[in-house]
This record gives structure tokens, C-alpha cells and sequence, in this order.
């Protein structure tokens, strides 16, 4: 750090905005950094183009909100889904963990957000008023609310849980594979295949 | 991984390029290209910027082989060091660690490879004959081989040992602070700085 200035501004600045990702301190990034310019220079421009392209196509379903190009994403347009099976994520990353573990044969609803009051964040931080209309619209058999095994994740899942029994569905959460504490995003496939398969009522 | 298809293409895109680079796995991948696209938007634009500059203007030195955006670099142009003092490094990543550590005020010599005759590198993959040109030219007191503490790196260190001493040029090696078959880019900088200090003749 202390002679960071003997180092060219154009790799400076390349090292500042790739340690601004999560997980990539400033020596990872100079590794990061150094392994492009010198050894690939060809994935630079790989790179630019794909988070170019990625950047102006993603966007989120207008109807479960998960990550798409199209206006409905590839889940729900999916002929093959059970559509009366909702599940309940915090993130899109949370649809591709539960994709990858390939148990789930239902559609999403990703509420990009949790009910967290000491941290000023109320439902309408997240996706809830859209939650409450699809089930009042769509013929929602079972609700899986499938949230991070913490105290803001549990409490969001009995918030959700109370609404939707008002409104006479039924929700259920994931079975306790899940060690307690821990992320979805982070859950091997194992795991997350018997937490689904042992999801219990709430 | 087994319904990778359910994501947009253009992400899927994103993730295959972010995991071409070092240390970082399709689950690593993933979460960085989402991290951008969902919290940091700015950051895609500001990182393409800063990967297309660095690309353009980053060059070797043309007397140490170091990074530059100059013909010369700012340690060969600083009139501060000792340019009767030499480090030899493999890698330019190798420079910034010695820097990092602030101990070191001569100049460097990036090989850019190591002399590893069972992989069939000889000294013609590495800037050899410009390390004994410069050794000819420039009124080099004493070479420091500061390569990595592996089988390739010692055996460089002695096959450039074994050509200076022809020449009459004393060469001396990083003390035994390095962890035998550790890298000198991980070293920290505490032991950087001793190996420095401790350095001996060979």
C-alpha cells in the first residue's frame, strides 16, 4: 500500500474498481488485474462486452420478479411448472441456488427484500403488496417460504405466514437442513434438496 | 448447475467470462455478475471504462519489463533509487509486493518466466539476454534474486547466479524468511521485509 503510487494510474484505478466487488480485496484484485492484462488480454473485451450486454438486457419479471430479458421470465412462461406451487425467496440468487439443487418444480415469487423493523425496513421494502395480489389472483395451491435461516429471514417467513393464513392459504417453510444461521445462496445441493423435500407447515 | 438454462443468456454469458479469471468459480461468478447488475449498476459502467483504459495504456517498461503507461517507469525514472542495486522478479505482480513492503529503494528486472528445462522453458523464455545486456551496460554493484522459493525459482536463481559470477557481478538471494514453496506475490509484508534484510550470497 505504501508505494501504490509507483504503479501506473490506468492499473490504479482498474485495482479500485474491482476490489469494490464483494469478496475481492485490494490484493485480489491486483491478481485479477495483472491475470487480464497480461495473460488474457482477449477477455477484457470479453468481459466489456458481456457486462455491456448483461447490463442492458437483465431485468426483473413483471410477474415473480426473478432476473429475465423477456418481460416474463423462462420459470414462469414454463409449460411444465406447477403454477399453484409458490415459492417465496429474498433473491434471484436464492431461484438459481434452488434451480441448481433441482428438487423444486413450481414458480417463484422473489420479494428482493425482508421485513427487518429494526433496521427501519417494513414490508414495503420487499415485494409483499405484489406477493398478496398474486395469491388473490392466481390459483396458489401451497406457499414455500423459502428465506435465509436468520432472525430477519424467520421473522419475514411468520410475517408472510400470518397474511396468507387471513387469507386461507396454506404456507410452509423449509425443512431444517438448513444449518441455522446460515445462507441459502451458500447451501449445497444435498442440503437444499431434503430441506425442500421435509418443508413443514408454519 | 443442472438447469443452468432457467437464466437469461446474457448473465449466463456475464458468469462464463468472471469465471475464466483466477480463484474464481461459477458459484464466485455468479454472485459478483449479480452484485453488479442488481446493487452497483455504476460499477459495470465504471469497470468497463477502467478495463478498456487499462488495456490501451498499459505497456512493459522498456528497461525493466515492469507496467507501465510511459516508455520508461516511474522506479526506472525516479532519480531516489539506486540504480547500482538490481532486483530480479518473475512476475510484475512481483514488483508491487516488494514495493508494498517498502523496504527495497533499487531498481527491478522482470524476467517474465522462469528457466524450467522440464517444461521446456530455457533461458530464452525468460528476458535473460536483457538482464546480461543490461548487467554489461549499466554499473549494476550487486543483483538480488528475489524469484519465488520453488524448484524453478532456485534453479533460476542459480543458472543466473552461475552467468553473473562469468561476469564478475556479485549476486545475493532473499533470505530464508519465505516459507519453503510459498509464493513471494502472498508473502506478507513483515516477512517480505526481513528476506530482504536477510538476503545472502550464493
Amino acid at each position: 500500500m505504501s508505494d501504490f503510487t509507483a504503479f501506473p494510474p490506468s492499473l490504479q484505478k482498474l485495482v479500485q474498481q474491482l476490489s469494490r466487488l464483494p469478496t475481492i480485496g485490494t490484493k485480489s484484485a491486483m491478481r485479477l488485474a495483472y491475470h487480464m492484462l497480461s495473460n488474457e488480454p482477449d477477455l477484457v473485451d470479453t468481459l466489456r462486452e458481456a457486462l455491456k450486454e448483461a447490463k442492458e438486457k437483465i431485468r426483473h419479471c413483471e410477474k415473480c420478479f426473478f432476473i429475465t430479458e423477456t418481460p416474463i421470465c423462462s420459470v414462469c412462461t414454463n409449460p411444465n411448472r406447477d403454477i399453484a406451487l409458490l415459492c417465496v425467496v429474498e433473491r434471484p440468487v436464492d431461484v438459481i441456488s434452488i434451480e441448481r439443487s433441482g428438487e423444486y418444480r413450481g414458480i417463484y415469487h422473489v420479494l428482493h427484500g425482508l421485513w427487518a423493523p429494526l433496521r427501519g425496513k417494513g414490508p414495503e421494502s420487499m415485494k409483499f403488496k405484489e406477493l398478496l395480489e398474486r395469491i388473490r389472483k392466481e390459483k396458489i395451491r401451497e406457499v414455500i417460504l423459502a428465506l435465509n435461516a436468520t432472525v430477519e429471514g424467520d421473522a419475514t417467513s411468520l410475517y408472510i405466514a400470518k397474511a396468507l393464513s387471513d387469507l386461507g392459504v396454506g404456507a410452509t417453510r423449509l425443512a431444517h437442513g438448513l444449518p441455522k444461521g446460515g445462507e441459502l445462496e451458500f447451501a449445497d445441493d444435498v442440503t437444499l434438496s431434503h430441506a425442500f423435500t421435509g418443508r413443514r407447515a408454519i
